[in-house]
């Protein structure tokens, strides 16, 4: 189904024919457009430049941070200087977590440090740390047939593998272990809990990412740490011995009163109908380990990259207005996004279509939709341009990206670019994320996806809604 | 030269020949029983076990460490069990340096963090650090020709990159950098030092290594730190905006009282001429930050798995004596082969000939030799055998690692094995040196060389000296 459809549309592209021609709103003169805004993108520096100074200038921007605050002086600084209007901050609150000392060992049989890092949102530990003896779960599943008070002082290890995968489909289980181990263990009896590191890397880095819903209400569960791949592999062969293995962690993350976090909003408002928004996003915070450059630094290139191309080469702006932004506090738990959705209420029903940059620097290989039954073909006779990037037909059950959540939520039709995902997990919430890991050539191809993508759906009649 | 060679031992190798007419000490006989070693070598697992228990059950084992000691009561215990003779400590102290905190940060323009490590043998910067600005050069040589004074009160930064090579010659150089750095830093006024970390991996991981001599006598130099590769790049990116670049080190290592080391031995006694010596080396010792896996723990289980073949295929023992020795604090400055030396004055014209596994776990690809010029073609028949393990002849220049260093220099006569170093240097001296970047198969053909190796230059009559 996907290959014959494949097929059907490079046919109709070898024609010179307008992709689908059920949707005839994609005119002859658009597609032109959009095939020079992709090659022009094979000469555009924008985005690459953007990705080298947020991470060089601002580097790591944990939410409500002052250095995410710097990150939003720096973004409506380059916005306005790239020349886009409407540049804007809107600013909402944010509970401020903060790492701090984390340390781990095993006491006996083997005494050796451990590498850990706290998962956000984690309990402290105290100073003094925690020991006990290691009890180990093969996944999350098994911790949760544990019998209640059996784990009484123990310190929990869910040892589960993340599979790697293109379309990173092994993070949502991989997630239901960093969100839910804390709590169960808290519920069994244990002091402390290690997870294997999300994550598909050998190499030795712990990778952190928020272990509980934002609002911290409720259970706070036992402090836990991510141990790295190799970590895990010394502790499981460690407890392969057969003797008790005792272990000590020490976190002291700090949980301070709510901050200041903010939106970062930039536009290129429409020529015919500016209250129609088709909207781009990215989110401009990061954990704090790496300097946020595949996530998402990369995002915030791509998606300033493709906005700054029209600037550059569209004649006239499109008929609708494209609206950025730049989304802060995402890592915590999709706080900005709320933000926007409650603060643009209002407005939701002008938003004609959406999407997120936000799974790191490969490249896009499928176009996925995910809007009304009946404006699939007008989503995917767009979609079909971007073919000669590489970029297949998709499913039309994209979420859009993570920040979309809310916005698809409350009916905004979206689209997925979607990238790459196989080494993204290598290097994703790790000390790792740096900008060195972006292949300048794969963000190119991403921002000449979104900039056609972004011109065709800003262009259009017709409506996506 | 080295070509033509090849091919006229891969032509004696098809004749059935034993290599070299040149030297009839190799009969047909020991060819036959070379290659069942060779043959039972790929069924045999005690290299692997051996550097998993070593890195699992110790893990990180410094000189003078209390690891350290754990280490030799390990080595004693499993050369013991697997059946060697004359298993011994022969002690010696080693001055103690003990990493402390280390931390680093850009203050100014762009205040972040930085990753770094102390190196071995640095000056601590105490607990209130060194800010200072940093003053950059490419390399070592350019450090070197800085005016006197003209580096008062700031803190150096040598951004020298190493080359990859198969044969780790790049490392070379990079050692220069790391030793001279502080004590040129010192001579021109500089607070502290920053280098680039030695090593070839674009991975965030700090690389240690000694800095200085061992003695530290004279001069101590300025407190110096390496930073990862991708910090050294966004330092440099930093530095490239053209403003000052504040920074901020906080390292605070100690030296500590001289403290216990040793060398762990073991034999199989000859049965002929039991006071003649083929010694085979490895290090027990490792830096603190990894498990010391690739380094030195492959080396270890690459000896003990050879000549625990010898014990289990060989129906008697070689007429030679086989010498284990596995160095402490050979990272440090060799002072365990110093030690070595000192102590077996007497015996080292008895030492028939020696070499050491001290470069990962890699595959062996080519036999160098390192004996006078009458010697060659022995070692060279010698040599040819391990052509099916697709080992190529070398030159007469190998030095045998670097704990031959004071037996080389005495007039032991030494081989190398030579394994392919290309990722060695991702790895060495980093946190990331695990067990799981130790490839079996290739433990495995390095087993192979070394046990045909052992048995040969133990059982032939022929003399290498």
């Amino acid at each position: 189904m996907k290959h014959s459809r494949l097929v059907a549309v490079l046919a109709l592209w070898t024609l010179g024919v307008a992709a689908d021609t059920t949707s005839s709103a994609v005119t002859p003169a658009m597609v032109a457009t959009a095939q020079k805004l992709m090659q022009h993108a094979r000469s555009a520096n924008t985005g690459y430049a953007i990705v080298e100074s947020l991470t060089t200038e601002v580097g790591p921007r944990l939410a409500g941070t002052a250095a995410e605050g710097r990150a939003r002086q720096w973004a409506v600084a380059r916005l306005n200087d790239l020349g886009f209007h409407n540049v804007r901050v809107e600013p909402f609150v944010v509970p401020l977590w903060l790492r701090g000392i984390e340390r781990a060992e095993i006491l006996s049989p083997f005494p050796q440090p451990l590498t850990i890092t706290a998962l956000g949102g984690s309990a402290s530990t105290g100073p003094h740390g925690v020991e006990g003896e290691v009890v180990s779960f093969d996944s999350l599943a098994a911790l949760e047939e544990a019998a209640a008070g059996s784990l009484q002082g123990k310190i929990v290890f869910v040892d589960e593998v993340m599979a790697r995968s293109r379309d990173g489909s092994g993070y949502r289980v991989a997630v239901a272990k960093r969100r839910q181990t804390a709590f169960t263990a808290e519920r069994l009896g244990a002091s402390a809990a290690l997870i294997r590191s999300v994550g598909t890397s050998s190499h030795r880095f712990a990778h952190t990412g928020q272990m509980r819903r934002i609002d911290y209400k409720g259970q706070a569960g036992v402090p836990m740490a991510a141990l790295t791949a190799p970590d895990a592999d010394q502790l499981r062969r460690t407890l392969s011995r057969g003797v008790p293995v005792m272990v000590k962690l020490v976190i002291t993350p700090q949980l301070l009163p709510p901050s200041e976090s903010g939106n970062v909003i930039a536009e290129i408002p429409g020529s015919a109908a500016p209250e129609e928004i088709v909207l781009v996003g990215a989110h401009l915070d990061s954990w704090d380990l790496g300097t946020g450059a595949i996530d998402d630094g990369a995002g915030v290139g791509i998606v300033i990259g493709a906005a700054k191309l029209l600037l550059d080469v569209l004649p006239h702006a499109p008929r609708r207005t494209i609206r950025i932004v730049l989304f802060g506090s995402e890592e915590v738990g999709l706080v900005g996004a709320q933000a926007y959705a409650e603060r643009h209420a209002g407005e939701l029903d002008k938003h004609i279509i959406a999407t997120e940059s936000d799974f790191g620097a490969g490249e896009i290989w499928r176009f996925d939709t995910g809007v009304a039954d009946d404006k699939v073909p007008l989503a995917e006779a767009i979609g079909a341009l971007l073919l000669p990037l590489g970029i297949e037909p998709g499913t039309n059950t994209a979420s859009g990206g993570p920040d979309m959540k809310y916005l698809r939520e409350a009916g905004v039709p979206v689209v997925g670019l979607k990238q790459n995902g196989w080494d993204y997990f290598d290097l994703h919430h790790t000390p790792d994320d740096t900008l060195d890991k972006i292949a300048p050539d794969a963000l190119q191809q991403n921002i000449a996806a979104y900039a056609a993508f972004l011109y065709l759906a800003a262009e259009v009649e017709a409506n996506f809604r």
